[in-house]
């Protein structure tokens, strides 16, 4: 199973730490890359999969069935029901797989993990049409953010793991000198898995956001409980029907990674958390009860949650690319990404450019054209805007529209012209006084933004940096093109923990985040204590316990 | 000043992953290595700072001048005194300093720190005698601990770091192909220090358990608060004033390292920890107080605590070696290493051995016996022993023998050549029914042996395992001919993340932890959640970011 797959694992190992471009699944959903039928056959088994139960699973004798998704495009309810498990079987049914899982070498274990994406790879397209109809996204997002993206994620975490269990020697000879003879000990070293790792999902993000924390822990030698949103079951599902079927294919117990399916109206994610078996916690969501699952005693947690994204606006070379870029970030799935910026800071006199000064209110209308004419465009608004998830996204967004602010642009709907009754909201635009901080010191999660008049440059940076001190922040868009002030922004956001993306123009957004390269959340600030995938996402799964025998004389 | 130890660092980073044995300060304090006169230079330079202001240090405009420290050899006060600081004060020095100190370069941060080792290293025999009249710690201990053994890991401390802030590119040319065109970003990696350090210091190690955290957050580019227990100032007083000095001869500010004394009646610990401005918390000591600082908010937090050290007997080859063994263990500096066995577990069928099974009376009374012939050793004894540190651990000695369990050797005192006035105590041994968990479920510091009667070794490794998941545990001995017992043990004690040494006998000792060999405290148990120096240690003291910008096209 590992000779298969070593070249696959040699090649992530390097490209960690090269951190040039590297994607080991296509991301283009191309028939001449996944197949002619591959498309139309994914969508099929989407749609055979509505209305029924989802059998593929491993787990057996589950205390009920459920299920409540809703497809945000369709505006109706999934009918997909799940075997449900109580707590304690879960717990008890992970303990079990956890003796013989930590003892599998890190090689063997690889070997499963990796011939489970190769077996996922095959399931792209029925994800994707799992993704859009749970957490609203647009096709080609859906596509590339559930399928190739994750893989590639949770083929680094592998990697990553690989690694760091391979980072000190199994055994050595101590061989101290003393002069008229020497101590010779015979050391060993075992990288002991924590336990059982419960990983939380998000509804925007079900496999992408998971999956890092699930082949992490498992590489690492720790069972997991997969724990999803309530809204966002099935993609995830899929991932982990084919982790078991590896699993038992090698004849180890599928309850090594198990579904916990819960519902709205019962979550169990409290009771797994808090449960003593359980040693580690992967999270992404909102911040209160990622903050809760931190300050919980004698767990490891690795969290993502909320933040408060920045665009610094000082001087640019083309505005208009400027705005066409940053009217496309704003848009792409509708603001539902934890990468989308919201809070964009202008100086009153006007952002530099190579054909003079734009004045604040120029660029606002540059925006807010670049935003319409995206939206009204219909072969491209529908598909990058995608629906929305959830109904209190698009509450908060025409609660935005009575903020103490100035409404540049308001919110509307649109037609999808494939899905007529898709809950759908573009992007609303308000102005913002600096000194009204208390609007804009918080996370408005949707296609929200946020202008915002500041003195000069300085201020802005201040301000960008003082949210994400206080506030968190995954991401931040910064336009320059005096080398002083880059340096600044880039010395003052890193003290902030805040990557940077500068003078993004073109096809390529802040939002995004690629495998094998960017570390996703740094882990510094308040959006989140972990990375994707930093030596720490992984080495905190397991502890180093060294044992040592003097060598036997004879 | 980096090219100059350039070797030394290399060296000890092929060491840190051999995991060999390897030392780069001579321990033995030998005239042949460290000159003839260097033993009563560093002697008349201890003297001669008694009584005295320790004006060393070139941190400006103290508050006053204090000091406690009392020699636990002459029972009476150094009268020596620190200049003395605000916290305020400590904390806007640190901050200045931060924003010099994160540019510097890691090599040159190596190479200023490492330059600080070797300028410490003809200060040995002087830290020994400080560490003598501070800790109680014999002569011996008190020149290798605190001399060539912390400077070994403080040493793996700076190679740990500087090979982690270069496990990723500083920079690198992130080139995706996208069939027609390619996106070509620059992108570039920061280790981003967390900012101010405190690091609180024990009274028993006062240089050995600090300078690791001292060293690993100077290394990653954070600035430096010292803070030693006020009975134990002066060995890390005169690191700290070496690392001043070279800082100073290098035009950087010396308050990147400062010293921070407080008094016994004024602890200023509490109010450092709390500094908002502080982030990172290293901390050797009691349970309690460490779990505290484990719970603060906003703070990576490193501990040692307290645990409960195991001997698992359960068979041996020679009876007689093992209990000399053990003996010793107990007996050095009067059981006062965090890594001290004190709960050992006899089978009540006695142990197994080459001539036939030694019942569980006739292991105590050997135990005894080799107590009582150490401590009568006027050669060996008060020098292994040396004296007690605290005037509480000598109440709790005493306290012991009023337990519920049948006293088998009291503790004494005995005449210590050199100083007649020391404060001394022999182990004390108590047998203990292993149904009375509450005797022994805590660490009871100082010379104390607890004998407990099992039903058989499955109990005893049970009991063990229970104790250091519960309690905690550093360290663990087991004595065993068996394969079988001796796998259970190591996996059992593993799951505790406790290192156990097996089957020790002759001139080393359970207590015994190397530099770049042996992972002290694992951080997988409540006796700490910290390791020195595993990868975690260090970065979790800083943290990468990101930046990243499309290639100009020109």
């Amino acid at each position: 199973m590992f000779d298969k797959h070593q070249a696959t694992l040699d090649k992530a190992i390097q490209a960690l730490h090269s951190r040039t471009f590297y994607a080991h699944y296509p991301e283009h959903p191309a028939p001449a890359v996944y197949g002619e039928t591959a498309d139309a056959d994914g969508q099929a088994k989407f749609k055979s999969s509505v209305g029924k139960k989802f059998e593929e699973l491993k787990q057996t004798n589950p205390s009920g069935w459920a299920g409540q998704e809703e497809s945000p495009y369709l505006q109706d309810a999934l009918k997909i029901s799940y075997p449900a498990f109580t707590t304690s079987s879960l717990v008890e049914n992970a303990t079990r797989a956890f003796h013989v899982w930590r003892k599998i070498s890190p090689a063997q274990r690889a070997g499963i993990l990796l011939e489970s994406l190769e077996r996922i790879k095959a399931r792209f397209f029925e994800i994707a049409y799992a993704t859009m109809h749970t957490t609203g996204q647009g096709y080609m997002m859906a596509f590339q953010a559930s399928g190739p993206h994750a893989a590639d994620r949770a083929l680094e975490a592998i990697a990553a793991g690989y690694e760091e269990l391979h980072r000190f020697p199994s055994t050595a000879l101590w061989d101290k000198p003393l002069g008229k003879f020497n101590i010779q000990l015979n050391k060993e070293w075992r990288a002991v898995p924590k336990g059982i790792s419960v990983v939380i999902g998000c509804s925007t993000f079900p496999t992408w956001n998971s999956v890092t924390g699930i082949y992490g822990s498992l590489i690492t030698g720790n069972p997991v409980i997969v724990k999803p949103h309530p809204g966002a079951i099935l993609p995830i599902a899929i991932f982990v029907a084919e982790i078991q079927k590896v699993l038992a294919d090698n004849h180890i117990d599928p309850n090594t990674c198990q579904l916990a399916v819960d519902t709205f109206d019962k979550m169990i994610t409290k009771e797994l958390a808090e449960h003593p078996a359980v040693k580690l916690i992967d999270f992404t969501g909102n911040s209160q009860f990622g903050s809760y699952l931190e300050g919980l005693a004698g767990k490891t947690v690795f969290t993502e949650k909320t933040g408060v994204n920045s665009v610094i606006l000082d001087s640019v070379d083309d505005v208009d690319k400027v705005a066409g870029n940053l009217a496309f970030a704003l848009s792409l799935y509708s603001g539902q990404m934890c990468t989308a910026p919201q809070n964009f800071y202008i100086p009153e006199g006007g952002i530099k450019s190579s054909s003079g000064i734009i004045s604040f209110d120029d660029f606002a209308k540059k925006l807010t054209d670049n935003i319409n004419s995206l939206v009204d465009n219909p072969k491209a608004g529908p598909f990058v805007l995608g629906a929305v998830q959830n109904k209190k996204t698009s509450e908060r967004v025409k609660e935005v529209e009575s903020l103490p602010g100035k409404v540049l642009l308001k919110s509307r709907t649109f037609e999808n012209p494939m899905f007529k009754t898709a809950r759908v909201a573009t992007p609303v635009v308000v102005e913002v006084a600096a000194d009204k901080k208390e609007i804009y010191s918080k996370e408005l999660f949707g296609p929200i933004a946020l202008l915002i008049k500041t003195k000069n440059t300085d201020q802005s940076i201040s301000l960008a940096k003082e949210m994400a001190l206080q506030h968190g922040a995954i991401s931040c868009g910064a336009y320059t093109t005096d080398t002083s002030v880059r340096d600044l922004i880039a010395d003052e956001m890193a003290l902030a923990a805040t990557p940077v993306s500068f003078n993004l123009v073109g096809g390529i957004y802040m939002n995004q985040n690629a495998a094998f390269s960017d570390f996703h959340v740094t882990g510094g600030n308040p959006s989140g204590n972990a990375s994707f995938t930093n030596p720490e996402y992984v080495t905190k799964r397991f502890t180093w316990v060294g044992h040592r025998e003097p060598v036997k004389i004879g």
